[in-house]
């Protein structure tokens, strides 16, 4: 049975993208990777809307956040971290490691960070070296309004970086790099990007840039210096993954023929859909409406329900894959995933798949609702 | 044209291996990809030759170097650091990055480590916390002997870690990690395994396991606890290079069909092949001949001849594609890769090849030596 892969990463990969991950290998330090990895970067800064070089690392996401840890700091360093879920948590843990003193900004899960909250939180903070933001909050469903963040953080501290994790929103939600005055913003290929994991792709500022140089943190992997001067040369400091290259020099021609905003508003579309079939069958959404993500959807699990049960009988009799919660919202939310390379029918069709499952689960389904 | 790809890797990849390259994304935390992780885990550890869980981290293999001193050490620690080339050189700073005190034992390069001169070194660091090996040298072609080296290294350290960089060896040439009562070995994907870069994959002792414990060094991406314990869930710490699963459990079974002898013997016979070839042509191989590689042969370009040009010629004239030197070698040797997915025939064409772009850059091959 053809999977219908509705999780928010990895995401399906269209077939063009396919053919391209199974082309012979090449030299990475050869002309013809050169001009991949030129093309490739090209297309990155489109979508990250910055005129900065975009650095890439054999990686996931969460070696992205490390690296922007690392990269940035110095044990002691002050940071504010506003985390609203998994991977906000995630990103606070790393700088806590690497020995930065992260002050927590905890947003209730489900909801966004209040950019008044984070003001007041950052006046607590007078030697803030950093403030560490989610844009798309994967674990809950939620989208922050970044402009505001960083518009407030920047009144207030002109020289804090402002480290993103757009991991699961870069290319699908708008995000501006530059005009929003970003430092660090780090994405991976798995999520928007339409290719397999395997490659993560990082945005420095030219204050970022500055940073890099002050920091004292221990990098070899992770350094930006060395990867900026390999890209410089149309290479990397070791080896890439070279088939991701491949998928992207193919995605990101298939983006831009779309169009940056085509795919926004595809992306709303896709999470409206979803959102909207959710409430028709009874389901609450979990996350605040307000600030509901375009790129994956959080839903309660109905009372009497077991989440892991419909999670499975989702994946064995409708061959549709969703993820389930994680940490204490294990069993307790559904995730449907709405990103990269995806069609209104998919989406129909697994919403159809969780009606009748639900339905078969024991949840009472109001009337005429499919379709409606 | 179809490219010869004759460099130390990426390496060229069998069509079932890039046919799964193309295959459609699963959950990566689903049963799916815990029945692969599974499966690979199983092939990796038979050619690791060792009982211990075999790590994987979305990598190239100076991820796995930085992974193998950060899980190991703290800083201060003191290492015998025996380098034999540029990778040796690549290990040795990446441990003095992190604050390790590094004694580097320096071999002229193109040849082996001597035994007796490492025991003689280490007899220097009564606190020797560990040595840093090179098995087989990329950069100059050369292979260690590490069953001897280990020994007299156990016989003087019997607490030491012995990290080895397999990179570009394990899988071709024989290494027995728990037989030679190894440590830390790690290899990358794009190698002797014959599936794209974009894995790194590290076999860690129960001596290493109890030094990771102990271990100060801050780690959060490469920590070594983390991902065993995922690993015995069937999953990893975060999103793993999904498309090299599929490749390497569809090359790891193509691996056991051959045999590890049979892989050995056919090393053997590609690297004799590859170093007679460049006798009769009247070259001078770089490295030491008792020691010389099986996977990477590096020849002296000859005088009068332009290194560069050379690699130009042999790309674009004849879809050749060799490595030049690194560091001080560029322009000054070749290096030919015969590791991973390779016939005679490969070889053959190369060594054709390399004569006629040679003879036309004024090299006066002696009379006859074609198929001599």
């Amino acid at each position: 049975m053809q999977q219908n892969l509705r999780i928010p990463g990895p995401t399906p990969i269209p077939p063009a993208v396919a053919e391209a991950m199974a082309r012979p290998m090449i030299n990475h330090r050869g002309p013809e990777f050169a001009a991949i990895i030129a093309r490739v970067s090209e297309g990155l800064q489109h979508f990250f809307q910055t005129t900065q070089p975009v650095l890439g690392f054999p990686s996931s996401g969460s070696g992205a956040m490390e690296a922007a840890i690392v990269n940035s700091f110095s044990p002691g360093d002050e940071v504010l971290s506003v985390t609203c879920g998994a991977f906000g948590n995630r990103l606070a843990k790393i700088a806590e490691t690497f020995g930065l003193k992260v002050t927590r900004h905890a947003v209730e899960w489900g909801h966004a960070a209040d950019p008044e909250a984070v003001a007041q939180a950052l006046a607590a903070i007078p030697n803030a070296r950093g403030v560490l933001l989610t844009h798309n909050e994967t674990s809950t469903g939620i989208t922050n309004d970044i402009q505001a963040l960083a518009r407030v953080i920047r009144q207030r501290r002109p020289d804090a970086l402002i480290l993103v994790d757009v991991v699961s929103s870069l290319g699908c939600i708008d995000l501006r790099m530059d005009e929003w005055d970003l430092d660090v913003v780090f994405t991976g290929s798995q999520k928007g990007w339409m290719v397999p994991p395997g490659l993560a792709m990082i945005g420095v500022s030219q204050r970022a840039w500055a940073a890099t140089e002050r920091a004292t943190l221990p990098r070899s992997y992770w350094d930006f210096r060395a990867a900026r001067k390999s890209l410089e040369k149309g290479q990397t400091p070791y080896t890439p993954p070279v088939s991701i290259y491949f998928g992207l020099d193919v995605s990101l021609p298939m983006m831009r023929a779309e169009g940056r905003d085509a795919i926004f508003a595809r992306h709303l579309a896709g999470g409206t859909l979803v959102r909207e079939r959710a409430r028709t069958m009874g389901l609450r959404l979990f996350a605040d409406p307000a600030f509901a993500s375009n790129t994956v959807t959080a839903i309660d699990v109905p009372e009497g329900v077991d989440g892991k049960a419909l999670t499975k009988a989702m994946r064995e009799n409708e061959g549709v894959v969703i993820a389930g919660g994680q940490e204490h919202l294990e069993g307790r939310i559904i995730r449907i995933g709405h990103l990269g390379y995806f069609s209104e029918a998919d989406l129909t069709a697994c919403m159809d798949a969780l009606e009748r499952q639900l339905t078969a689960l024991g949840h009472r389904v109001p009337t005429g609702a499919a379709g409606a």
